[in-house]
């Protein structure tokens, strides 16, 4: 911290899909800076508010309530325009124009690989924030939006769970998370769900209608009733949710219901811990900024506050615990119980 | 209240679609048969349970504290068997067998109509709680469950407002309700939707995406942003929310996003309005079979306790609120200012 | 219908302790309004906001989202200023200077009795709508806030059961409603408390701690274990439940718990009851307005529109319903077979 | 891992003030044992249910759906006997006579004090895992139950801060947490509150009156208007938040509020996160036991699965993060702006 650089304005953007949690961060930045007699601007609807020039100043009172509130109160968007190499000329010129010395953006891989892009037309220092509920980003262990995410999906398995104890039935419950089964097993093992569908696991070994109905035949069998819940990642069955309802009620002598949670997922009062990680990662993002850092992602990792290289967040892959996936499958497997009663 | 007639043993089932609720009015009856000495049984997964004489003799400890829980201790199904007339006769050899003084059935207008069909084989006093999330039956208010899915579906509404406001797009919210439009519109309203589409007036005159196109494009040239938010009633769109997105995303320069909350609708806590009427409509339930009451089912209109002819509840038809329906539709309707606009 | 008066602008205030679901009222004023091409002028901070001429011009971009957020957008207050036959002068003299033609207040008694000392001063339309989670005007079955604040006492208690059955204690719980014991009922109701102390019962019998040891010991016997929880409505116990745990505790030979929810019970997102209801309310208020119609309250009574002279409102008295204390007191009540119990 | 002792029979009790998410640890050791072939015991209300011989077998069935409620199936409770030599000796001879292999309690510093006292008089493995929402055991980064109290915190002081928004007003809400200030710190972290009073702070400089009479009026001149929030761990202060309000009303020109939360904080739908960690600490319990390990903790430190000896956790104190203290001292203090202010 000897090196402390001279920084007057800081610009700052939320980006790609929102998340709980990211007014948390915005307001902790507005705040840190304001400590240190530093301006922020910022941008509206991402990379795109950089191109037309739709900033706003960001003060003391704008922020100090923000905290309960979800969704981002300078907008999020995604920029195909920015893009361009013209685009990315266009955002450091009017970052320069506003006298900015630093830019931070909190969202998530799309967003970053966007500061880079910047980063070929602007000087200045950029530090990101990791704002996504999806938490697949190297260099953080969570990212701020993915414990309310998993929430909310908890919350929609739970009320599941009610209905699927009253009337015997199969349900399959699509959660976001096309690239990275987070929010699939934290909800699922958080509802104890009999099954999930994750793009890990679909990767190396993908799930048929066979197999599947065979393992509901069985849970059947070992637990004398029929409630079964799924929780299916998207993009992970073609046509979804839906789809594989039809394929299993066509095979199976139970109704089959789906639920497609969608972007309820992005909503909703952010948990505490969003709120903190946010906080904390806002007041890290400006001192990283007045350490002269650039181009790193603010983290924290096993409770410490962490940088990353903004390049590793997309490029190395954050693993999913094989811990959990291990204690999902093989410890609440009713087959295997039912596997040793058939061989007596 | 002159003529109390002596019963002993009650038996009640819970039919149909669960609805959270169900357990309030279950334990009010066992609470209020207690104090007049009365026992209840109660039969497991509805008629079926009458059938194959699964039940469970129901006392003030088994449920003292179940108000919190959605479901139904006693389960539900749908029976398919007992609508024959060998079911109802073999039911109603079941409960004389078990010495059953009275009936009471909690469901909706299916379980209603079982209700019926038992009264041609047993003789016995018969009385309906309402319970079902649908709202639809004739002679009550509101069913049970009905407030509890409301409060469902606007949670997810509410999330949904959530990330619409940060990025501009459309959004399909698909809700319980193929025959009545109660949890749309209520939902609708309680979360200031920009579209509801509902049973009764798709009757009249359906939509077309041509219609909801206009619409859209009105609602954004008039407002300037384009977060637009629309809950529709299952069964009212061939393909349901999932289909209508991609349609429309077809047609619009946005993204369209679908989401089905499916049996969500049925679990979480009952709300306060939800125990309570349970409680009240148990109660007077057991006060109807005391008083020599049969083929009525207990109900609460304008506040009062009421009573009705069970076959009225689903032959007569209770009436969506067309004062509701006028304020959502002409009041909050970006349509009108954008034609005044356009005249000028 | 027939006399629609000419108004052009309609000035708003929100007074009194605030209540979830005053914003769905403003806004729904708003956008009636707005459909008339009739200007709204928001005062903030209650009837001191016509006093200091703090206002604010609101229009349907100001409301269109604010639904799901309880507080109100305008702020409230308590003016003591305004009480004076200077203060009334003076609220008179800026109305006029805004050339209003209309007053709406939401607000509770004391607001609607502020509205009253208005009317000496200022001859232009006043029309209540009724905000107050307290529930107690007569001339509607709901007031705004009321369904709100039930659930969230619901809430506290439904945790609280939650510790009172893993660990035998004896809680108490203080909930609003020093006049009325609309909250008190309907949540101890909801949750089955085995208690509820409200001011309309103890006007005519009040309860002594000896009485409540012997009903907390009566219901030990009967049940085997020993969780009791109690709802007690403020100022109906000297010292409120702190003392009255303290109380307890010297005499039982268990813990007792208080809990004082206090304002926590003004907060948190409207639930759709609320939200409809401020819907409809602030729709009719404005309909009201139009027909020429003075000092009145708008309100829903037996699901139907109505209004209510404002007079009435604070002068008569709306009663607790005696079915639900009935249900409460005598059926839930344990002590009735200990009683019998003890005599065999 | 190498060594693996022959375990047939677990006991197993959940002791001490009930946390949520105990349940899931109940689970994960009843499904976990199985897959090895071990029977669970469990011993209801902690150790008194060792005196008594009140147990029950667990099976799957028994815990499969339990996960998502709070509280603990088998109980909790305080035992005084236990303590006593003579109680120690009883326990281990009852532990001996059901054949049990090893024993496993959930709870707090106080259980492990228990654990240790067993340990005297019975030679079998004892494991504990960490239950209590107070998370102030050294040898796990968070406690099972913790995450869910703070989420019942901020949820209050969500509410009320809607309401102090709506009018200007001091509020006090008194959290759990007589030792440790981890609930006061996350809360008022996650709501932006005000103040914060915790043991950490209080121990080293005591607040008075006075200092927080300044700090409110500071505030006051800061931001212009009068909202104030402050979260009071309880024993902080004497009389609590009830009496800290009465002393702040009578300097301040401003109502002052209390707001007592209690054992609302035991209670609620565990988090995601307590149910996820639950189900973690339980398998590895049950590992633990497997490899013959005895009186150490199960936990969860920097994301891994750690053990700590017993004795640790309650002899070594696990220390508030400075970070977070920093954070929201220096940070959010509006008295520094208002010195510099006044310094000009």
């Amino acid at each position: 911290m000897s090196s402390v650089n001279t920084i007057n304005r800081i610009a700052i953007i939320t980006s790609g899909g929102d998340a709980p949690g990211m007014n948390a961060a915005l307001r902790a930045v507005v705040l840190a800076a304001e400590n240190y007699g530093i301006e922020v601007m910022g941008f509206r609807h991402g990379y795109e508010g950089l191109l037309t020039n739709d900033f706003v100043k960001l003060d003391r009172e704008d922020v100090e309530h923000i905290l309960q509130y979800s969704g981002t109160i300078i907008k999020s968007a995604r920029s195909e325009r920015f893009k361009s190499e013209e685009g990315g000329r266009e955002a450091a010129t009017n970052l320069d124009a506003h006298q900015i010395d630093a830019f931070i953006v909190i969202g998530g891989d799309g967003s970053f690989r966007g500061a880079e892009h910047l980063a070929n037309f602007w000087k200045g220092p950029i530090i990101g924030i990791p704002g996504t509920i999806d938490n697949d980003l190297f260099g953080t262990d969570n990212t701020i939006g993915y414990d309310t995410a998993v929430e909310t999906a908890m919350d929609a398995l739970d009320k599941i769970r009610d209905t699927a104890e009253a009337m015997d039935r199969v349900f399959i419950v699509e959660v976001m998370g096309r690239n990275a089964g987070y929010i699939g097993i934290s909800s699922a093992m958080a509802c104890g769900a009999e099954r999930m569908i994750l793009p890990e696991l679909q990767k190396d070994k993908p799930l048929t209608v066979d197999a599947l109905v065979k393992h509901i035949e069985s849970v059947q069998r070992v637990r004398g009733d029929s409630s079964y819940v799924m929780v299916l990642c998207e993009n992970q069955w073609p046509g979804g949710a839906v789809r594989l309802a039809e394929q299993l009620e066509d095979r199976l002598n139970l109704p089959c219901r789906p639920c497609l949670l969608g972007h309820v997922q992005r909503g909703g009062r952010p948990t505490a811990m969003d709120r903190i990680l946010g906080t904390r990662l806002g007041v890290h993002a400006v001192e990283l900024v007045r350490q002269g850092k650039t181009a790193v992602m603010a983290g924290v990792t096993a409770n410490e506050l962490s940088e990353t290289p903004l390049i590793d967040t997309w490029t190395k892959r954050k693993k999913l615990s094989e811990e959990l996936i291990n204690i999902q499958q093989s410890l609440f497997n009713p087959i295997k119980k039912d596997r040793n009663k058939s061989t007596q």
